[in-house]
């Protein structure tokens, strides 16, 4: 699960001589290892060192020394700025890229005091152009979350009855993912009833369930790292003709833009087909967000199925597919699955099923 | 709850013209609110420009109005460097304020070729502090929290069992702060079994709770914004006397450390106070990390009570007060009190007993 080959691939092909990384979701995608704490220095000749404690030598060196690495940890005594002006001084390195996307400017205004002789070049889009197409191991950790996320889901309908608050609700469903492995919440679970379901990123209320209202839960686990994102919408007790109507406009949309998910296609073909369907439905005004985004170490990637994406669909992209209408005041609906670009037929990542349900009133005892 | 006031004085002791604020900590200490939206101007003639939508002018105008303020905000169909070159142009503003400390160092770049007319000045630590003394509406606030972290805690204890998991008795935690009304919980939730209670900053693990076992727990709750953070040890079933021992010694730290918690002393005092204790208890290489720090809208701001914070204590300075020993596979405790800073006499914001308490054996049915 470890990308460190790719990472010294791409920095060979720059004129830096050695890259620095320091946010977690690099230092996984670099590692392929959750719990690597600190910074990690890569060079050309394939010398890792870390800025960390002692106690992640042995793994680092299992990690790595089999690849060919040099492995060095900075020493408990000495600064890391002394530790990293000895490292750069040993390999006569001058220039440094460094994640520009995740130092403030603060940090960064440090690092250039600390070490003036080195020029500094920003990540740029190196890196999140690397993490785009997602490995097979990688896709199975997606794939691990969302089924965490399923499970939990399963369990929840039963648990949930007249009176049940949305945030009690959420919290039932984020204990349940995480009994269940998950890492932490993949972003913090969008769980709306009845007219609430109309805010597309609405947070969990002291709203209390009665019949007639829509159930839209909008969440995600995290396995090893990688982030799931699925979206439900179900109706309690009974649904509207409207809203039936409408579920099937979104369910149709959705399978629209899932038609549109080949590779070499650009990305805003989804996002317009899924828009088309719920216009030809009279709901085009209600559609109100981009169709979907890409998802991996973190919940929001690139590319995204928005209209104005130009970039080509690639093998290996995972894309949330997410139509929805917002009708406000009255409901919300939204569908989502994850899918993996692969040739001309994506493959769906998400089993839940998908058909309107109308889950049964729930009175408790 | 808002601090408009304070920050404009701030403001007019710089040479800027106006502070661009955006994180989200900064939002709900100008405002007061918590659900605001992006990012918010203001100048010295009280004028503030909001860059979000529609939504919140209602509240900001309801906000700010009374308070002598002009309110905008951007339209939606002006992009927010369109609108932010506007008001400031409208301003004749030159000198903008921005948090350096927060704006990565891409964000930065791109506003400074959205606007290179502007002289960017970093905040530095001018926001951080005004935020040093809390008003009795925030202690309240940060009360609550601990309140809603304390009661979850309360019916977390008599769940706990022969056999349950970290993993899964942290959820339950996680679960019953949130149903008590915590927005979130405070940071990663801490809770050790046996061995694993000698990590300082473990994560929980499958591991399984058995008769004999310490069980250690550091956690907070959320209320407006807001962090609580506390931490409790104690034995199942049975505690050795090396444990009741150690024990002791961590109470009595912490007692000689809230002694030492008196406004115009040196932050460090009251670490040197604990760790002398801890020396003479023959546990002092046991203590390995800074007594405590300061909460509020974030779990760990300045000035904190380490070896090396020379800082003066003042009134309504929030301070943890967390000495803690670790003895490697065998266990670890800490004991862990907020306290507000006042005069001589610092108010104690923990009501959770602290004395040594042995839990019953358990075994689920």
């Amino acid at each position: 699960m470890h990308h460190i080959k790719e990472i010294i691939t791409m920095l060979q092909g720059t004129n830096a001589d050695a890259v620095l990384l320091q946010s977690e979701v690099q230092l996984i995608y670099a590692l392929g290892e959750t719990a690597f704490e600190g910074k990690c220095l890569l060079f050309h000749d394939k010398t890792a060192a870390f800025f960390t404690d002692g106690r992640y030598i042995e793994r680092a060196e299992a990690l790595l020394i089999p690849k060919g690495f040099t492995v060095s940890v900075r020493p408990a005594d000495m600064t890391e700025t002394a530790y990293l002006t000895q490292r750069l001084d040993a390999h006569q390195a001058t220039t440094v890229l460094f994640e520009d996307d995740y130092l403030t400017v603060r940090q960064y205004g440090h690092l250039k005091e600390a070490l003036p002789q080195i020029n500094w070049l920003p990540m740029g889009e190196r890196l999140t152009q690397l993490r785009k197409r997602k490995s097979a191991e990688e896709i199975a950790c997606v794939e691990k979350a969302q089924r965490i996320a399923e499970k939990a889901l399963s369990d929840l309908l039963p648990a949930l009855h007249t009176g049940i608050t949305e945030k009690e609700a959420a919290a039932k469903l984020d204990y349940l993912m995480t009994v269940y492995g998950s890492e932490q919440p993949s972003f913090q679970t969008i769980l709306l009833f009845g007219e609430r379901a109309s805010m597309p990123h609405g947070v969990p209320s002291e709203r209390r369930l009665q019949p007639g209202d829509v159930i839209l839960m909008d969440f995600g686990a995290v396995y090893h790292g990688y982030h799931s994102d699925m979206t439900r919408t179900f109706a309690y007790g009974l649904a509207s003709d409207a809203f039936c109507r409408a579920y099937d406009a979104v369910l149709r949309a959705q399978s629209v833009a899932i038609a549109q998910a080949k590779a070499g296609l650009p990305c805003k073909n989804m996002h317009e087909a899924a828009a088309n369907t719920l216009a030809e439905a009279g709901l085009g005004q209600y559609f109100t967000h981009a169709l979907g985004h890409s998802v991996g170490l973190e919940i929001h990637e690139s590319p995204a199925a928005s209209p104005r994406c130009e970039q080509a669909l690639e093998n290996g992209i995972i894309m949330t597919v997410e139509p929805g209408v917002y009708l406000p005041g009255r409901f919300g609906i939204r569908i989502e699955d994850m899918i993996v670009i692969d040739g001309d037929t994506p493959r769906n990542l998400t089993n839940f099923p998908k058909q309107l349900q109308i889950l049964a009133e729930n009175t408790p005892s």
